[in-house]
């Protein structure tokens, strides 16, 4: 029973997505969707991605929560417009749904700009399950959540266009065995870009800033 | 129409798990849930935990995945009968339905077992909704996650009867704020014991393993 009424409400989301997904090619913006754990650094990471795309690639943000709105007045700091959703008002809701994306986004003025960032709620399971009406799709693994989270949770590594393994800066402390993970990521979804960084030192963000323009550069003449 | 959908299924749920509070009140068996995001260090705390309990507590544990038996592998070799439960069976589900626990728990003798534990999926959002028919809940927050989670996350911090902070061995390294994450668990449940531990040291988990021990001894004569 549980199952059938789940395929029901994923069924409706589809028809948003493809709306949203041709609302969003109109406009010529990238949309990505970012997921993770809770406390993985998505926001971190969006502070100093956002700082490296200006001025050259004007972006937007809708961040999801299910409460506060914590990461929003962080991301505000970086001088782009910023959306906050708190899926309480929905029931609390545990992903954002493609409804409620158009909705944030309608709070936007998209016409100049080139990248949507969605910071989707913090869970590694339903996220997964709900398209958005984005073109890409990145997970974010911390190295102190441990190898295993890709075979764990294999459809969010299945479904993510590329995974950043975050928190480096950590791994001298930590009994994580990097060579262990990529191959479980490979194991799930075999040819996914992989970029290791960290958001507190920075190390490593080229490499993703280089791979993200080039995302948006290629939106741009689809 | 997805809230109403949702509360069908959980009353459904509550049911189910009333009838598994009467079968496990009937074996005098606590039952623990345990609960955080993807990779708090439930397992690891588990292993450190029937190794202190063992052999004056008699537990048995029925561990919750979508994918792997890799935290079932890990438990066994603390010589305590374990059961995995892997969701991807139905559907890849964020949490664990009451009758899923109750199919499990079938599985195990509990005619002698004084404590069963119950290892959620790693999710800090679905498994706060979903009573399985358990006398205490438990949320793991690692330090690595941030100060913030318990006011993005507030129901898993409102439902939970004690709250462990994990991975304290990292402070060191970490721009964390004790402080700060205790008066955000305060806010939001203000009498919650917390227990500051590191299943990597075992530092801390001389107060928490009182504490649990104290809830088997009041189950065996409620």
């Amino acid at each position: 029973m549980e199952v059938k009424l789940v395929k029901k409400v994923l069924s409706v989301n589809d028809t948003m997505a493809q709306q949203n997904r041709q609302f969003f090619l109109e406009k010529k913006v990238l949309v990505l969707n970012m997921m993770s754990s809770p406390g993985a650094g998505k926001t971190a990471i969006l502070e100093k991605t956002i700082k490296r795309l200006l001025p050259e690639i004007k972006t937007a943000v809708i961040v999801g929560d299910i409460c506060t709105t914590n990461d929003a007045d962080r991301l505000i700091k970086t001088g782009v417009p910023v959306v906050q959703i708190c899926t309480d008002q929905f029931g609390g809701d545990c992903h954002l749904a493609a409804h409620v994306v158009r909705n944030a986004a309608s709070d936007l003025n998209l016409d100049h700009v080139q990248l949507l960032i969605v910071e989707n709620v913090g869970n590694l399971v339903c996220p997964a399950e709900f398209d958005i009406g984005e073109d890409v799709r990145i997970v974010v693994l911390s190295v102190t959540e441990g190898e295993d989270k890709p075979l764990k949770y294999p459809l969010m590594f299945r479904v993510c266009d590329a995974a950043l393994l975050n928190k480096t800066d950590l791994l001298p402390y930590l009994d994580f065995d990097k060579e262990t993970v990529l191959k479980n990521i490979r194991q799930i979804h075999p040819d996914m870009p992989v970029f290791e960084l960290s958001a507190k030192t920075e190390e490593g963000f080229s490499d993703w800033i280089e791979w993200l323009k080039n995302e948006v550069e290629k939106k741009r003449y689809e």
